[in-house]
Protein backbone atom coordinates (compact mmCIF):
# COMPACT_ATOMS: atom_id res chain seq x y z
CA UNK A 1 0.00 0.00 0.00
CA UNK A 2 1.75 3.08 -1.06
CA UNK A 3 0.00 5.66 1.01
CA UNK A 4 2.59 7.78 3.15
CA UNK A 5 3.12 7.43 6.88
CA UNK A 6 2.47 10.14 8.68
CA UNK A 7 5.21 11.50 11.25
CA UNK A 8 4.25 14.28 13.53
CA UNK A 9 6.55 16.61 15.82
CA UNK A 10 6.29 19.72 17.91
CA UNK A 11 8.97 21.29 15.59
CA UNK A 12 12.01 19.73 13.67
CA UNK A 13 13.16 17.03 16.63
CA UNK A 14 10.81 14.71 14.89
CA UNK A 15 13.15 14.52 12.10
CA UNK A 16 15.81 12.71 14.41
CA UNK A 17 13.00 9.70 14.03
CA UNK A 18 12.10 10.20 9.98
CA UNK A 19 15.59 9.49 9.48
CA UNK A 20 15.33 6.21 11.21
CA UNK A 21 12.22 5.29 9.68
CA UNK A 22 13.74 5.94 6.50
CA UNK A 23 16.75 3.74 7.18
CA UNK A 24 14.12 1.03 8.35
CA UNK A 25 11.80 1.45 5.95
CA UNK A 26 13.36 3.14 2.87
CA UNK A 27 10.08 1.95 0.19
CA UNK A 28 7.59 4.03 2.27
CA UNK A 29 6.53 7.25 1.48
CA UNK A 30 6.67 9.98 4.75
CA UNK A 31 4.58 13.13 5.02
CA UNK A 32 5.92 14.80 7.93
CA UNK A 33 4.31 17.84 9.91
CA UNK A 34 6.64 19.84 12.27
CA UNK A 35 4.63 22.50 14.19
CA UNK A 36 7.32 24.96 13.99
CA UNK A 37 4.72 28.03 14.65
CA UNK A 38 3.78 26.31 18.56
CA UNK A 39 6.93 24.60 19.28
CA UNK A 40 8.18 24.27 22.62
CA UNK A 41 5.06 21.97 23.32
CA UNK A 42 7.14 21.09 26.36
CA UNK A 43 6.53 24.32 28.51
CA UNK A 44 2.66 24.35 27.71
CA UNK A 45 -0.29 23.03 29.56
CA UNK A 46 -1.72 19.40 28.98
CA UNK A 47 -5.24 20.88 27.12
CA UNK A 48 -3.22 22.90 24.49
CA UNK A 49 -0.60 19.88 23.82
CA UNK A 50 -4.29 17.84 23.10
CA UNK A 51 -5.29 20.24 21.35
CA UNK A 52 -2.36 20.93 19.11
CA UNK A 53 -2.23 16.71 18.96
CA UNK A 54 -5.42 16.28 17.41
CA UNK A 55 -5.09 19.16 15.04
CA UNK A 56 -1.57 17.91 13.74
CA UNK A 57 -3.33 14.12 13.58
CA UNK A 58 -6.27 15.99 11.15
CA UNK A 59 -3.89 17.42 9.02
CA UNK A 60 -1.59 14.30 8.51
CA UNK A 61 -5.36 12.34 7.97
CA UNK A 62 -6.10 14.92 5.58
CA UNK A 63 -3.00 13.63 3.77
CA UNK A 64 -4.33 10.62 3.60
CA UNK A 65 -1.88 8.59 5.85
CA UNK A 66 -2.16 4.89 6.78
CA UNK A 67 -0.29 5.17 9.87
CA UNK A 68 0.61 8.32 12.49
CA UNK A 69 4.00 8.51 14.53
CA UNK A 70 3.62 11.00 17.09
CA UNK A 71 7.51 12.01 16.88
CA UNK A 72 7.57 13.79 19.68
CA UNK A 73 7.96 12.53 23.36
CA UNK A 74 5.62 15.47 24.72
CA UNK A 75 2.69 14.66 22.49
CA UNK A 76 3.36 11.34 23.42
CA UNK A 77 3.65 11.65 27.14
CA UNK A 78 0.39 13.72 27.42
CA UNK A 79 -2.22 12.77 24.30
CA UNK A 80 -1.16 9.12 22.89
CA UNK A 81 -3.73 7.50 24.69
CA UNK A 82 -6.87 10.08 23.73
CA UNK A 83 -5.56 10.10 20.49
CA UNK A 84 -5.66 6.02 20.13
CA UNK A 85 -8.97 6.33 21.30
CA UNK A 86 -10.95 8.94 19.37
CA UNK A 87 -9.24 7.85 16.10
CA UNK A 88 -9.29 4.40 13.81
CA UNK A 89 -6.30 5.20 12.00
CA UNK A 90 -3.01 3.19 13.80
CA UNK A 91 -1.24 5.82 16.18
CA UNK A 92 2.44 5.19 17.34
CA UNK A 93 4.27 7.10 19.86
CA UNK A 94 7.90 7.36 20.85
CA UNK A 95 8.05 6.24 24.66
CA UNK A 96 6.63 2.63 24.82
CA UNK A 97 9.93 2.02 22.37
CA UNK A 98 11.79 4.24 24.06
CA UNK A 99 11.77 2.43 27.65
CA UNK A 100 11.99 -1.25 25.90
CA UNK A 101 15.16 0.22 24.62
CA UNK A 102 16.77 1.37 27.79
CA UNK A 103 15.47 -1.51 29.79
CA UNK A 104 17.41 -3.79 27.36
CA UNK A 105 21.15 -1.73 27.89
CA UNK A 106 21.41 -0.61 31.75
CA UNK A 107 23.52 -2.99 33.33
CA UNK A 108 23.44 -2.03 36.74
CA UNK A 109 19.99 -1.11 36.45
CA UNK A 110 19.97 2.76 37.61
CA UNK A 111 19.16 5.42 34.39
CA UNK A 112 18.38 8.87 33.85
CA UNK A 113 15.69 10.31 31.91
CA UNK A 114 15.54 13.94 29.83
CA UNK A 115 12.83 15.37 28.56
CA UNK A 116 10.80 18.28 28.52
CA UNK A 117 9.13 19.69 31.46
CA UNK A 118 5.60 18.51 30.03
CA UNK A 119 7.18 15.63 29.75
CA UNK A 120 9.01 14.73 33.31
CA UNK A 121 5.92 15.64 34.77
CA UNK A 122 4.12 13.13 33.22
CA UNK A 123 6.13 10.64 34.86
CA UNK A 124 5.38 8.14 31.50
CA UNK A 125 8.97 6.87 31.23
CA UNK A 126 9.37 6.24 34.59
CA UNK A 127 5.89 3.95 34.72
CA UNK A 128 6.79 2.48 31.27
CA UNK A 129 10.40 1.43 32.63
CA UNK A 130 8.84 0.51 35.47
CA UNK A 131 6.28 -1.67 34.21
CA UNK A 132 9.42 -3.39 31.94
CA UNK A 133 11.64 -3.99 35.38
CA UNK A 134 10.56 -3.09 38.63
CA UNK A 135 13.87 -2.99 40.26
CA UNK A 136 15.52 -0.05 37.78
CA UNK A 137 15.98 3.06 39.48
CA UNK A 138 15.08 5.89 37.33
CA UNK A 139 16.09 8.93 37.89
CA UNK A 140 14.50 12.27 35.65
CA UNK A 141 15.77 16.21 34.85
CA UNK A 142 13.46 18.46 32.85
CA UNK A 143 15.84 19.89 30.03
CA UNK A 144 13.67 22.88 28.94
CA UNK A 145 16.09 25.64 27.65
CA UNK A 146 17.25 22.11 24.65
CA UNK A 147 14.67 22.83 22.17
CA UNK A 148 14.44 26.52 21.81
CA UNK A 149 18.74 25.84 21.31
CA UNK A 150 18.06 23.23 18.79
CA UNK A 151 15.52 25.09 17.08
CA UNK A 152 17.84 28.09 16.98
CA UNK A 153 20.14 26.02 14.99
CA UNK A 154 22.82 26.18 18.18
CA UNK A 155 23.04 22.31 18.54
CA UNK A 156 26.75 22.41 18.02
CA UNK A 157 27.62 25.37 19.25
CA UNK A 158 29.02 26.31 23.34
CA UNK A 159 26.14 27.43 24.21
CA UNK A 160 24.47 23.73 23.42
CA UNK A 161 27.31 22.47 25.44
CA UNK A 162 27.23 24.71 28.72
CA UNK A 163 23.56 24.33 28.88
CA UNK A 164 23.75 20.61 29.03
CA UNK A 165 26.24 20.82 31.81
CA UNK A 166 24.33 22.43 33.77
CA UNK A 167 21.41 20.40 33.44
CA UNK A 168 23.59 17.04 33.68
CA UNK A 169 25.50 17.46 36.49
CA UNK A 170 22.86 15.85 38.96
CA UNK A 171 22.18 12.63 36.66
CA UNK A 172 25.98 12.41 36.60
CA UNK A 173 26.37 12.24 40.01
CA UNK A 174 23.38 9.87 40.33
CA UNK A 175 25.74 7.20 38.91
CA UNK A 176 23.59 6.11 35.88
CA UNK A 177 24.66 4.24 32.96
CA UNK A 178 22.23 4.77 30.51
CA UNK A 179 20.74 7.64 29.57
CA UNK A 180 17.36 8.17 27.73
CA UNK A 181 17.05 11.02 25.00
CA UNK A 182 13.39 11.41 25.98
CA UNK A 183 12.24 14.66 23.56
CA UNK A 184 13.14 13.70 19.75
CA UNK A 185 15.27 17.26 19.48
CA UNK A 186 17.58 15.70 21.87
CA UNK A 187 19.69 13.39 19.32
CA UNK A 188 20.44 16.43 17.59
CA UNK A 189 22.55 17.48 20.93
CA UNK A 190 24.42 14.09 21.25
CA UNK A 191 27.59 15.77 20.58
CA UNK A 192 27.27 18.32 23.52
CA UNK A 193 25.47 15.73 25.72
CA UNK A 194 28.24 13.00 25.13
CA UNK A 195 30.78 15.51 25.92
CA UNK A 196 29.42 16.47 29.56
CA UNK A 197 28.24 13.03 30.29
CA UNK A 198 31.77 11.13 28.93
CA UNK A 199 32.20 7.93 27.07
CA UNK A 200 30.87 5.32 30.21
CA UNK A 201 27.17 6.38 30.35
CA UNK A 202 24.95 5.11 27.42
CA UNK A 203 22.97 7.53 25.17
CA UNK A 204 19.54 5.96 24.05
CA UNK A 205 17.79 7.30 21.26
CA UNK A 206 13.90 6.37 21.58
CA UNK A 207 14.12 6.69 17.85
CA UNK A 208 15.35 3.22 16.29
CA UNK A 209 12.90 1.00 18.78
CA UNK A 210 10.04 3.15 17.39
CA UNK A 211 10.75 2.34 13.35
CA UNK A 212 11.52 -1.65 14.71
CA UNK A 213 7.62 -0.94 16.21
CA UNK A 214 6.42 1.07 13.06
CA UNK A 215 7.71 -1.63 10.75
CA UNK A 216 6.10 -4.34 13.07
CA UNK A 217 2.62 -2.86 12.98
CA UNK A 218 2.99 -2.24 8.99
CA UNK A 219 3.23 -5.88 8.91
CA UNK A 220 0.71 -6.68 10.81
CA UNK A 221 -1.87 -4.53 9.33
CA UNK A 222 -0.91 -5.72 6.12
CA UNK A 223 -0.36 -2.56 4.82
CA UNK A 224 3.41 -2.37 3.95
CA UNK A 225 4.66 -0.61 0.49
CA UNK A 226 5.34 -3.62 -1.59
CA UNK A 227 6.94 -1.32 -4.46
CA UNK A 228 11.07 -1.48 -4.13
CA UNK A 229 11.62 2.12 -5.25
CA UNK A 230 12.80 4.62 -2.61
CA UNK A 231 10.26 6.35 -1.08
CA UNK A 232 9.17 9.97 -0.74
CA UNK A 233 9.22 12.56 1.71
CA UNK A 234 6.70 15.25 1.86
CA UNK A 235 7.79 18.62 4.65
CA UNK A 236 4.72 20.45 6.21
CA UNK A 237 5.81 23.05 8.95
CA UNK A 238 3.29 25.56 10.54
CA UNK A 239 5.99 28.52 10.36
CA UNK A 240 9.40 29.15 8.76
CA UNK A 241 9.65 26.77 6.33
CA UNK A 242 13.38 28.67 5.51
CA UNK A 243 15.12 28.00 8.46
CA UNK A 244 13.53 24.17 8.80
CA UNK A 245 14.83 23.56 5.09
CA UNK A 246 18.31 24.63 6.21
CA UNK A 247 18.62 22.44 9.32
CA UNK A 248 16.46 19.75 7.70
CA UNK A 249 18.89 19.56 4.76
CA UNK A 250 22.46 19.50 7.15
CA UNK A 251 20.37 16.74 9.46
CA UNK A 252 19.36 14.43 6.39
CA UNK A 253 22.15 15.25 4.61
CA UNK A 254 20.37 15.98 1.00
CA UNK A 255 20.02 18.54 -1.03
CA UNK A 256 16.71 17.76 -2.82
CA UNK A 257 13.72 19.06 0.17
CA UNK A 258 10.84 20.97 -0.09
CA UNK A 259 9.16 22.03 2.57
CA UNK A 260 5.58 23.58 2.20
CA UNK A 261 4.86 26.59 5.06
CA UNK B 1 -5.49 58.55 44.01
CA UNK B 2 -3.89 55.40 45.29
CA UNK B 3 -5.86 53.24 42.86
CA UNK B 4 -2.60 50.99 41.61
CA UNK B 5 -0.60 50.96 38.23
CA UNK B 6 -0.95 47.84 36.32
CA UNK B 7 2.28 46.62 34.32
CA UNK B 8 2.21 43.84 31.95
CA UNK B 9 4.80 41.64 30.67
CA UNK B 10 5.26 38.24 29.00
CA UNK B 11 7.11 37.04 32.29
CA UNK B 12 9.60 38.18 34.41
CA UNK B 13 11.60 40.64 32.14
CA UNK B 14 8.72 43.38 33.26
CA UNK B 15 10.00 43.33 36.85
CA UNK B 16 13.24 45.77 35.30
CA UNK B 17 10.46 48.25 34.47
CA UNK B 18 8.49 47.40 38.10
CA UNK B 19 12.21 48.29 39.88
CA UNK B 20 12.42 51.59 37.59
CA UNK B 21 9.09 52.71 38.19
CA UNK B 22 9.26 52.01 41.91
CA UNK B 23 12.22 54.11 42.03
CA UNK B 24 10.85 57.20 40.06
CA UNK B 25 7.28 56.86 42.11
CA UNK B 26 8.18 55.24 45.22
CA UNK B 27 4.53 55.66 46.66
CA UNK B 28 2.49 54.15 43.74
CA UNK B 29 0.52 50.95 44.36
CA UNK B 30 1.31 48.37 41.61
CA UNK B 31 -0.24 45.22 40.41
CA UNK B 32 2.01 43.23 37.98
CA UNK B 33 0.82 40.45 35.91
CA UNK B 34 3.52 38.31 34.35
CA UNK B 35 1.87 35.74 31.74
CA UNK B 36 4.53 33.14 32.10
CA UNK B 37 2.14 30.44 30.88
CA UNK B 38 2.55 31.79 27.54
CA UNK B 39 5.74 33.18 27.32
CA UNK B 40 8.03 33.88 24.75
CA UNK B 41 5.82 35.97 22.89
CA UNK B 42 8.18 37.10 20.61
CA UNK B 43 8.07 33.70 18.40
CA UNK B 44 4.48 34.04 18.40
CA UNK B 45 2.15 35.24 15.46
CA UNK B 46 0.79 38.62 15.34
CA UNK B 47 -2.98 37.71 16.48
CA UNK B 48 -1.51 35.68 19.27
CA UNK B 49 0.20 38.75 20.67
CA UNK B 50 -2.91 40.94 20.55
CA UNK B 51 -5.19 38.50 21.55
CA UNK B 52 -2.95 37.70 25.01
CA UNK B 53 -2.31 41.59 25.57
CA UNK B 54 -5.79 42.43 25.22
CA UNK B 55 -6.31 39.11 27.73
CA UNK B 56 -3.46 41.08 30.15
CA UNK B 57 -5.31 44.50 29.80
CA UNK B 58 -8.48 43.14 30.63
CA UNK B 59 -7.16 41.41 34.06
CA UNK B 60 -5.41 44.48 35.02
CA UNK B 61 -8.27 46.36 34.90
CA UNK B 62 -10.14 43.98 36.88
CA UNK B 63 -7.71 45.02 39.57
CA UNK B 64 -8.56 48.19 39.22
CA UNK B 65 -5.35 49.88 37.73
CA UNK B 66 -5.72 53.61 36.59
CA UNK B 67 -2.81 53.27 33.96
CA UNK B 68 -1.39 50.56 32.05
CA UNK B 69 2.04 50.32 31.14
CA UNK B 70 2.64 47.50 28.52
CA UNK B 71 6.34 46.64 29.79
CA UNK B 72 7.01 44.05 27.43
CA UNK B 73 8.40 45.00 23.39
CA UNK B 74 6.88 42.46 22.01
CA UNK B 75 3.16 43.18 23.00
CA UNK B 76 4.25 47.18 22.39
CA UNK B 77 5.38 46.84 18.66
CA UNK B 78 2.51 44.48 18.58
CA UNK B 79 -0.67 45.82 19.78
CA UNK B 80 -0.03 49.32 22.02
CA UNK B 81 -2.10 50.91 19.15
CA UNK B 82 -5.06 49.02 18.48
CA UNK B 83 -5.22 49.58 22.93
CA UNK B 84 -5.18 52.80 22.84
CA UNK B 85 -7.67 52.81 20.86
CA UNK B 86 -10.14 49.94 22.18
CA UNK B 87 -9.74 51.14 25.98
CA UNK B 88 -10.63 54.24 27.75
CA UNK B 89 -7.96 53.85 30.36
CA UNK B 90 -4.37 55.51 29.80
CA UNK B 91 -1.72 52.49 28.47
CA UNK B 92 2.23 53.46 27.98
CA UNK B 93 4.08 51.15 25.93
CA UNK B 94 8.22 51.11 25.82
CA UNK B 95 9.65 51.55 22.47
CA UNK B 96 8.89 55.49 22.32
CA UNK B 97 10.77 55.70 25.41
CA UNK B 98 13.22 53.38 24.61
CA UNK B 99 14.35 54.98 21.63
CA UNK B 100 13.75 58.88 22.80
CA UNK B 101 16.68 57.65 25.06
CA UNK B 102 18.86 55.69 22.20
CA UNK B 103 18.92 59.56 20.62
CA UNK B 104 19.98 61.21 22.99
CA UNK B 105 22.73 58.87 23.49
CA UNK B 106 24.41 57.89 20.30
CA UNK B 107 27.28 60.02 19.27
CA UNK B 108 28.81 58.63 15.80
CA UNK B 109 24.60 58.06 14.91
CA UNK B 110 25.37 54.19 14.65
CA UNK B 111 23.21 52.40 17.01
CA UNK B 112 22.17 48.60 17.28
CA UNK B 113 18.44 47.36 18.35
CA UNK B 114 18.19 43.97 19.81
CA UNK B 115 14.91 42.12 20.52
CA UNK B 116 12.46 39.32 20.08
CA UNK B 117 12.11 38.15 16.81
CA UNK B 118 8.08 39.75 17.01
CA UNK B 119 9.51 43.36 17.53
CA UNK B 120 12.56 43.05 15.26
CA UNK B 121 10.21 42.40 12.13
CA UNK B 122 8.02 44.97 13.03
CA UNK B 123 10.26 47.74 12.40
CA UNK B 124 8.91 49.51 15.43
CA UNK B 125 12.32 50.68 16.81
CA UNK B 126 13.68 51.46 13.79
CA UNK B 127 10.42 53.52 12.65
CA UNK B 128 10.73 55.38 16.59
CA UNK B 129 14.03 56.32 16.11
CA UNK B 130 13.75 57.98 12.60
CA UNK B 131 11.20 59.76 13.36
CA UNK B 132 13.28 61.49 15.67
CA UNK B 133 16.48 61.94 13.62
CA UNK B 134 16.61 60.87 10.55
CA UNK B 135 20.14 60.65 10.01
CA UNK B 136 20.44 57.70 12.93
CA UNK B 137 22.09 54.54 10.55
CA UNK B 138 19.77 51.47 12.61
CA UNK B 139 21.06 47.87 12.60
CA UNK B 140 18.73 45.17 13.98
CA UNK B 141 19.39 41.46 15.19
CA UNK B 142 16.41 39.15 16.96
CA UNK B 143 18.04 37.33 19.77
CA UNK B 144 15.15 34.71 20.25
CA UNK B 145 16.95 32.76 22.81
CA UNK B 146 17.77 35.31 25.63
CA UNK B 147 14.01 34.91 26.64
CA UNK B 148 14.12 31.24 27.59
CA UNK B 149 17.29 32.10 28.93
CA UNK B 150 16.53 34.42 31.15
CA UNK B 151 13.45 32.85 32.13
CA UNK B 152 15.44 29.78 33.16
CA UNK B 153 17.25 31.21 35.54
CA UNK B 154 20.21 31.23 33.35
CA UNK B 155 21.56 34.76 32.78
CA UNK B 156 24.16 34.97 34.76
CA UNK B 157 25.96 31.60 33.49
CA UNK B 158 28.28 30.76 30.62
CA UNK B 159 25.15 30.07 28.35
CA UNK B 160 24.05 33.58 28.10
CA UNK B 161 27.43 34.34 27.83
CA UNK B 162 27.86 32.21 24.43
CA UNK B 163 24.63 33.19 23.31
CA UNK B 164 25.70 36.78 23.66
CA UNK B 165 28.92 36.18 21.42
CA UNK B 166 26.60 34.28 18.51
CA UNK B 167 23.99 37.13 18.59
CA UNK B 168 26.31 40.18 18.84
CA UNK B 169 29.27 39.43 16.49
CA UNK B 170 27.63 40.75 13.46
CA UNK B 171 26.38 44.35 15.37
CA UNK B 172 29.93 45.29 16.84
CA UNK B 173 31.41 44.60 13.51
CA UNK B 174 28.83 47.73 12.04
CA UNK B 175 30.66 50.02 14.81
CA UNK B 176 27.80 50.84 16.53
CA UNK B 177 27.86 53.30 20.11
CA UNK B 178 24.78 52.41 21.51
CA UNK B 179 22.57 49.46 21.76
CA UNK B 180 18.89 49.34 22.69
CA UNK B 181 18.13 46.44 24.90
CA UNK B 182 14.92 46.35 22.89
CA UNK B 183 13.35 43.29 25.06
CA UNK B 184 12.35 43.63 28.75
CA UNK B 185 14.21 40.89 29.71
CA UNK B 186 17.24 41.78 28.22
CA UNK B 187 18.85 44.58 31.28
CA UNK B 188 18.91 40.77 33.56
CA UNK B 189 21.29 40.07 30.88
CA UNK B 190 23.49 42.86 31.04
CA UNK B 191 26.80 41.90 32.52
CA UNK B 192 26.63 39.03 29.90
CA UNK B 193 26.05 41.57 26.87
CA UNK B 194 28.93 44.18 28.56
CA UNK B 195 30.78 40.98 28.56
CA UNK B 196 30.76 40.67 25.32
CA UNK B 197 30.30 44.17 23.42
CA UNK B 198 32.94 45.90 25.67
CA UNK B 199 33.03 49.22 27.49
CA UNK B 200 32.79 51.32 24.44
CA UNK B 201 29.29 50.80 23.72
CA UNK B 202 26.57 52.09 25.61
CA UNK B 203 23.73 50.05 26.39
CA UNK B 204 20.01 51.96 26.75
CA UNK B 205 17.01 49.97 29.02
CA UNK B 206 14.32 51.92 28.19
CA UNK B 207 12.88 51.15 31.85
CA UNK B 208 14.33 54.91 32.92
CA UNK B 209 12.53 56.61 30.33
CA UNK B 210 9.50 54.43 30.59
CA UNK B 211 8.86 55.49 34.28
CA UNK B 212 9.73 58.98 33.74
CA UNK B 213 6.65 58.79 31.40
CA UNK B 214 4.89 57.07 33.30
CA UNK B 215 5.04 59.80 35.61
CA UNK B 216 4.79 62.70 33.33
CA UNK B 217 1.27 60.91 32.63
CA UNK B 218 0.04 60.81 35.81
CA UNK B 219 0.94 64.37 36.45
CA UNK B 220 -0.77 65.16 33.30
CA UNK B 221 -3.86 63.21 34.24
CA UNK B 222 -3.60 64.55 38.26
CA UNK B 223 -4.17 61.01 38.85
CA UNK B 224 -0.33 60.55 41.49
CA UNK B 225 -0.86 59.15 44.47
CA UNK B 226 -0.69 62.15 46.83
CA UNK B 227 0.44 60.00 49.99
CA UNK B 228 3.87 59.51 51.15
CA UNK B 229 3.91 55.66 52.29
CA UNK B 230 5.69 53.50 50.27
CA UNK B 231 3.50 51.52 47.80
CA UNK B 232 2.09 48.20 47.86
CA UNK B 233 3.30 45.67 44.47
CA UNK B 234 0.94 42.97 44.08
CA UNK B 235 2.29 40.08 41.67
CA UNK B 236 0.02 37.88 39.24
CA UNK B 237 1.85 35.01 37.06
CA UNK B 238 -0.20 32.79 34.40
CA UNK B 239 2.09 29.90 35.74
CA UNK B 240 4.75 28.63 37.73
CA UNK B 241 4.96 31.41 40.78
CA UNK B 242 7.62 29.84 42.69
CA UNK B 243 9.90 30.18 39.91
CA UNK B 244 8.61 33.46 39.13
CA UNK B 245 8.96 34.22 43.16
CA UNK B 246 12.55 33.40 43.20
CA UNK B 247 13.96 35.58 40.34
CA UNK B 248 12.12 38.21 41.49
CA UNK B 249 13.11 38.48 45.27
CA UNK B 250 16.78 38.33 43.54
CA UNK B 251 16.26 40.41 40.68
CA UNK B 252 14.08 43.51 43.05
CA UNK B 253 16.74 42.66 46.50
CA UNK B 254 13.66 42.03 48.70
CA UNK B 255 12.45 39.88 50.97
CA UNK B 256 8.51 40.10 51.02
CA UNK B 257 7.39 38.97 47.84
CA UNK B 258 3.96 37.33 47.46
CA UNK B 259 3.48 35.98 43.73
CA UNK B 260 -0.46 34.49 42.95
CA UNK B 261 -0.64 32.03 40.36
Amino acid sequence: MDKPIGIFDSGLGGLTVLKEVRNVLPFENIVYFGDTKRVPYGSKSKEDIIKYTFEAIDFLISKNVKVIVIACNTATAISLDLAQKKYDIPIIGVIKSGSKSVVSKTKNKVVGVIGTTATINSNSYVENIKELDKSIKVFQKACPLFVPIVEEGFSKTDVAKETAKIYLKDLINKDIDTLVLGCTHYPLLKDSIKYVVGEKINLVDPAKETSITLRDVLIKKNILNKKSKNGICEYFVSDNPEKFSLIAKDLLGIEDIKVFG
